[in-house]
């Protein structure tokens, strides 16, 4: 067997042997008339796999295989596509595999937001399969989520972007991100690391916000004009008041001065959370909230005009992701989880080799 | 002794005795240039002044005159001041005496957020001086915080305008309460009321969401197109994503599920706060919040510009405050300080007959 009857993957069994993904072949949902068939040539490691697959985020349905920052080649389209795609033209998939397109939050641009979105893995078709990931040969995908890559950005360089890029994208650009305001970014891993770049992009000035100085000369590479270390007692009160806008892309909120950082904003600021913590949460004292009026919220990965917004801007500006590669595989695939979970990666995984790992397709 | 020398009024002494003020003469601090001083007709009782002398938001400077809802008539004003106010005009007075008027925030029409502002009690002058409130016989303020009266408005209605009605008007005008937008108002009490009849003014459809159906009457003569009770299991649920823009005027946060309330916002949608519950304050769950990347902040009174549109809105509209009136005095004072404490208004009560309790002013 093989594409098309069945597609490969390395897909995680349980949440005790999450690090130890095994290959299998299953047999993709029913083609449909919008869907779009791509063969995988790359795919970003996302700290949403690691939540997923340990079942941090809730009970993952196993085995499944993850990955949503996938670039690939359209090897089919749908007789009702409406977008355009060609069969051979390389494309990207991010983190959002299907919306109505028909509600309200889907006709206002917000399909992120569509009651009935489906995740690319782990979410449930009508027909009772599960979407599945990009650590895979191939994905079956609605066109609305499928993007073509302009030429200039690099495979292994824009995979990361379609979902860690449009996340920290996303509220940069629907919060006025731009030249005159001041953005900080919490958090420099995989997504705040976009963050910076896309920030500066915009042309906002842009600081970056960390624990220690550890990251202190990678972010002022990534485009930052300031930094600020919130190990230093005190470190806040000199930027009181000062930022319109900052986003934080940090995994945990344990030990989580939440009210240090909204003390940086402006007068109705906005502190933008991308991240989604496993554990308690944050805890808002209004006392402590109301000397500028700054408003706290969340903002889940992008919309399609953001997504596509982003990617224009990406090849205009020459934004360069920073990654490292690691060859798709049972062992690559495992060891890209487990270093994703540690943290020990500047600062984001590509999986690429797709060709030796599925020679058959 | 007498006005100019000594101004005369109701004063808390301590916390235990928070329900018992008792009349006291005190020296004003010095009268500066941009000064005003005025004769004391009406004062609004406000929530403020109940967390405040109960020193529930803090320890409270015993012994202290509070009030800050207030309506006169202008006595004096300073040599140098710009804003027009002439000896015998009938102003108002909210819950802001000073801001420093050239910082950024200041410059930029949010001196409600100047970090060196000063409430109209209880706060410090640089002669060391305690700002003392409007139940008593004069107050000085600085004329940037004094605001002619439209002579179509009630002495008695307006009065608690000037806190309670700019705390409910200044989040609907700043976050574009009008037509076409729906908007509910959590808390009908005494700002909530307001928050319903603002609400209206502006244009919007407005909602209240209340606790039980005890204020379902009043909420529709006050306006509101729809009524929300929370007691009611999955009271939520038929309104999930519908509203613009909420606004919480309840005075409580304990047993409050943000997350009920939150799920009602429409995409980007904002939850708004202006009480200032004391306690513990809300706990926020990622994972409840990321599902229409609404945002959720707080709002404090209002600015200078926000105030002076309110009283146009209310003049023009005929915006009519529900208040319950008492005569000012030991007597009144306590009464008001302990129903207001015990929610037994509907919904405001103005303090009146300054002529009889300082008759020798």
């Amino acid at each position: 067997m093989g594409y098309p009857d069945t597609f490969e993957g390395f897909a995680v069994e349980s949440a005790d042997k999450w690090t130890e993904p095994k290959y299998r072949e299953y047999k993709p949902r029913p083609f449909e008339e919008r869907d779009v068939d791509i063969e995988v040539q790359a795919c970003g490691v996302c700290g949403s796999d690691v939540h997923t697959v340990t079942s941090g985020w809730g009970e993952c349905p196993y085995p499944l295989v993850v990955g949503h920052e996938i670039v690939g080649i359209v090897k089919r389209v749908g007789d009702k596509c409406e977008t355009g795609l060609k069969v051979g033209q390389r494309v990207g998939v991010g983190a959002q595999a299907w919306a109505c397109l028909s509600c309200r939050q889907c006709k206002a641009d917000n399909e992120v937001y569509c009651p009935q979105m489906r995740d690319t893995y782990g979410a449930k078709y009508p027909d009772g399969s599960i979407t599945q990931g990009g650590y895979a040969s191939h994905v079956r995908v609605h066109e609305y989520f499928v993007f073509p890559i302009p030429d200039v950005l690099e495979t292994t360089a824009v995979a990361p972007m379609l979902c860690a890029g449009a996340t920290a994208f996303s509220p940069l650009y629907r919060n006025g991100c731009g030249p005159g305001k001041r953005v900080g970014i919490v958090g420099i891993g995989g997504i705040g690391h976009f963050g910076l770049l896309f920030a500066k992009a915009l042309g906002a000035e842009v600081f970056a916000i960390s624990r220690s100085d550890k990251k202190k000369e990678d972010a002022f590479k990534l485009g930052a004009d300031g930094f600020i270390a919130t190990e230093k007692k005190g470190w806040n009160e000199e930027y009181s008041m000062t930022f319109d806008l900052i986003v934080n892309c940090a995994n945990s909120s344990e030990n989580f001065d939440l009210a240090a950082y909204m003390s940086l904003l402006d007068v109705n600021g906005r502190f933008i959370n991308v991240g989604l913590p496993e554990g308690d949460g944050f805890k808002i004292e209004p006392f402590k909230m109301i000397g500028n009026g700054a408003v706290f919220g969340f903002s889940h990965i992008a919309s399609r005009p953001e997504i596509l917004k982003m990617l224009d801007i990406a090849a205009e500006k020459g934004v360069k992701s920073w990654v490292e590669t690691l060859p798709v595989g049972e062992k690559g695939c495992g060891e890209a989880l487990k270093r994703c979970h540690d943290n020990d990666v500047r600062y984001r995984f590509t999986l690429t080799d797709y060709d030796k790992a599925f020679p058959k397709k």
